[in-house]
């Protein structure tokens, strides 16, 4: 393997694979990048068995060929280099790295040994635009739940009904969903949300098409020089849209920026209490007050205006009310419930289209 | 205790004097800060028994007063808060914080039992202009020491020579030294490090002249509104300025961040040395050499040009080279040595005012 590559290009493409590498793992192979020429491009290549991203860019080939080196240490060596036009030589599995001021060797393992995921021969295909799909994930993919032994729970539920496709992930204490417009396939696949969150770091500023590919066991996101595949989680998610509420006996609209504030001054007496804080909403006096009680340090009560439907209270973890605004657009807050022990609602007024459900606690 | 006083003044001081207020402290009082009414402005002071930081404000007093509360929450609730009049009301032992959106109750902890640090009844007074002690101490304190065990290094070292005021700080493995400049008073004192640390947050942008005011026990920092105070360190600093070389084999001068960039390339393949870097200096060919190996990863070399004067090779920690070129102003730096075990030097070649000593690791 001889060839010439950009700085700019090769650090780029380590960016996108370096973070599937792991260090962690057993196979120290895997926490090697794959460096490979192909048809006058350059492609690298990351995998921890369950999720592998390979990038593509263009690169001056000489000399075909294939290694893998330390995923780490060429990413930051890359990264420290001056832009500019680096030569790559392989000599006895030692790549060698050469800029006008830099002579470095880093030792490499054959690329033979790389583990490579299988590629997905029939599935189905469509396509997204990428600003779409990155609002939606960004939207819904912090509701998915880390427990490994809920395994469902883990994934991203991306799925069509009449049409349309839905993104949605629920731990069981939050659920978040947002519609992602037409889509005229057959959807149902579930994926892993850290799958999705790589996919977001890839997407980066990417503007344009995104093209899915899946079968039943893999999926495929192809974004400009990019390719994630995923193993897709087994299992069937729950038939979650039952659960969000549409009739409220206490809803109020207010500034979201109103809501952020109150509760998060509320949150910090609500450390001895796991996050929780109780809301009251006051028809009579137009008022959502939000309550936390520390028993050794104090107490807090902060009030914040509104057009309120209804009285009642109910009590939440007030970090799921700070995640919920955090991902919900606009200037304005819907939000809803029932009784003590029913889903609430958070929405945006103007936009159906995304809805954050939240479950109570007990008070 | 009944008090009005600006969201801004309040979080403003809380930010002064909290860090010095310690949760893991044994005392529990001394993660409290200590909130006093003093002659129409309001004091607030924090202290881990070696550092006491207090920080006035201009309040409206309606009835005086004390309190302690835990620092770590009241600054992060005040800092929550909108700019605007905050309310404080003592009552049993309960501070009660109101605006118009919040009503807060933090459970205090009485004054009285607060540990006041002794005045400084005779020392000696000086003063000192605030920018020029801030760039001194940035300069110098991180080359301080963290072990304990050694307690002479764990200070910064200010004192007087032929009515000039220095300031130096070494942890044996390096020294930096800076001139600041003209003072007529006999200076010697060791100010533990973490208190110039919390001296350089304290004086944050303040523009103006610092008052310093010691005795044999303790060091009193006046910076606008606050006040830090610290027991000094006891011991004898070495004679250190016998160990700052002059006369060098092998120097050159190139551009700061040339030396910056090939060091810091060439320390990621240091890693597995614990940092040792080999410099080479060429006269023939002007260049500066800088090679690190790393037996599993590969190797590095790296080249910079600069005007050299004599040939010559040393082996230094890459990290304590790339924290004396953080420390160094101007384009330019001059880097001298002699033997393989004596002193190297680090300087600005336009400021003789700032030196930086670093000792060599056996090659």
């Amino acid at each position: 393997m001889k060839l010439q590559v950009t700085q700019e290009h090769l650090n780029q493409a380590l960016n996108s694979v370096g973070r599937v590498a792991n260090t962690r793992n057993t196979l120290p192979i895997l926490s090697n990048v794959l460096i490979k020429t192909a048809n006058n491009r350059l492609s690298l290549a990351a995998t921890n068995l369950d999720i592998a991203i390979v990038h593509y860019i263009g690169a001056k080939i000489d000399q075909e060929g294939a290694i893998t080196v330390p995923a780490r240490l060429m990413q930051e060596f890359i990264s420290s280099l001056p832009s500019g036009v680096i030569e790559l030589e392989l000599e006895n599995n030692k790549l060698k790295i050469a800029t006008d001021q830099y002579n470095s060797t880093i030792n490499g393992i054959v690329a033979d040994d790389f583990p490579v995921m299988p590629t997905i021969s029939e599935g189905k295909k469509w396509t997204i635009d990428s600003v779409l799909l990155k609002k939606g994930l960004q939207q819904v993919v912090f509701a998915a739940s880390s427990d490994e032994t809920r395994q469902v729970l883990t994934g991203v539920y991306l799925h069509t009904k009449d049409s349309k496709l839905f993104i949605a992930a629920t731990d069981s204490y939050r659920l978040a969903e947002r519609d992602l417009g037409k889509n005229t396939q057959d959807v149902s696949i579930l994926v892993p949300a850290n799958a999705m969150q790589d996919l977001l770091r890839v997407m980066g500023d990417y503007e344009g098409e995104v093209n899915v590919t899946h079968d039943g066991q893999q999926v495929l996101f192809q974004v400009g020089d990019v390719e994630l595949t995923a193993r897709l989680v087994e299992g069937t998610y729950p038939d979650y849209q039952k659960l969000i509420p549409s009739d409220f006996s206490a809803q109020i609209k207010l500034k979201k920026a109103d809501l952020n504030n109150v509760t998060k001054v509320s949150s910090l007496f609500a450390r001895e209490s796991a996050g929780s804080v109780t809301i009251e909403l006051k028809e009579k006096e137009s008022t959502l007050s939000i309550c936390s009680i520390a028993s050794q340090l104090g107490e807090n009560v902060a009030t914040a205006k509104g057009s309120v439907g209804g009285d009642g209270s109910i009590t939440l973890n007030s970090r799921y009310l700070l995640d919920a605004l955090g991902a919900l657009n606009g200037e304005e807050v819907f939000f809803g419930f029932n009784g003590k022990l029913e889903p609430t609602i958070l929405k945006d007024p103007k936009d159906n289209n995304y809805k954050h459900v939240i479950m109570p606690l007990k008070s």
